[in-house]
């Protein structure tokens, strides 16, 4: 049961946003502006960061979205890419700088201070620019803020893999957004 | 030296919402929902939520600026106030509300499942109201990004207390920005 009363049937964090409409909006528009462009990152390889942290965080919510949005743009029908990335991103296929910015994107997980100058040269080497790592850092902080919002106020969020699929369809067809089109998918 | 070429002579966050203006915008939107405003919490209260997380996370630009800034709303002439509470708010004349709404923040900046139930029936025993609730967890999971922000890209900040204060008199007239009015100040 979440900690404060939230609008009922919204699920992960479309409760509090819809809880404080004056917060989602800045909210919404920062995802947008990370997320939904593919200026350096591809889509794919900005929703697979965001999985990671918050698998990291442990937050069911968003890993589950967002690694749904990421095995749709990846072309990962049965989620085991995007699976594997969370279990152990250097075992799969991921390329090297991939692999370079999402150990970069654990260190922020863990506190800012733990990103060290051979990591950032690492990710250099590889060929990620500084857009890349900058883009990179603010993802890795933006899902530690999304990731204690949701478990913060303990929200509740469905288990079904079919919801976060259809929901996972609207935000790559739409964006990020509190508003109707993202209300839960009953399943 | 920063991680990556950022704008010169733009201390802390400055730098890097310089770098990416697209990101900068809904973040500074986000600050100023969560900051900017007095409806339950005041203004000095939510700057000391924010400080007192940038403590935690141990990020010197983020709790040296709110720092400032919740100093002037709560008449804390010499800092001396905002520092006890940085280092041990039990033992402040703080409300016992504001302790109860520190102590979740403090479980926030950990990761949201530490926050418990406890904590939260502890918090509305001493009248939080759900809003209160909601903007503390909101606020303590913003910071746990500006901080990993400011850290993971490893910004300069000046050291000169004046600095923070003069700024912290533009953003209480003006708001926070990563516009002009904002730009650092030659102390």
């Amino acid at each position: 049961m979440p900690h404060i009363s939230l609008p009922e049937g919204m699920p992960g964090i479309l409760g509090p946003m819809n809880f404080s409409p004056e917060t989602a909006a800045p909210m919404n528009a920062l995802a947008n502006a990370l997320l939904q462009t593919d200026e350096g990152l591809n889509r794919g390889e900005r929703e697979l960061i965001a999985t990671y942290v918050s698998s990291e965080n442990d937050c069911f919510f968003c890993q589950t979205i967002h690694g749904a949005v990421a095995s749709h743009y990846l072309g990962d029908a049965d989620w085991s890419f995007v699976k594997a990335v969370k279990c152990n991103f250097e075992q799969t296929t991921l390329s090297d700088k991939m692999k370079a910015l999402l150990s970069i994107a654990g260190s922020v997980q863990k506190g800012g201070k733990n990103v060290t100058t051979e990591q950032i040269e690492a990710a250099k080497k590889q060929g990620a620019t500084d857009k890349d790592i900058h883009d990179t850092v603010l993802i890795a902080a933006a899902f530690c803020m999304f990731n204690r919002y949701v478990d913060g106020l303990a929200t509740t969020a469905p288990t079904e893999e079919n919801v976060y699929r259809l929901r996972a369809l609207r935000i790559v067809d739409n964006g990020y957004s509190a508003s109707a089109p993202y209300a839960p998918v009953t399943s």
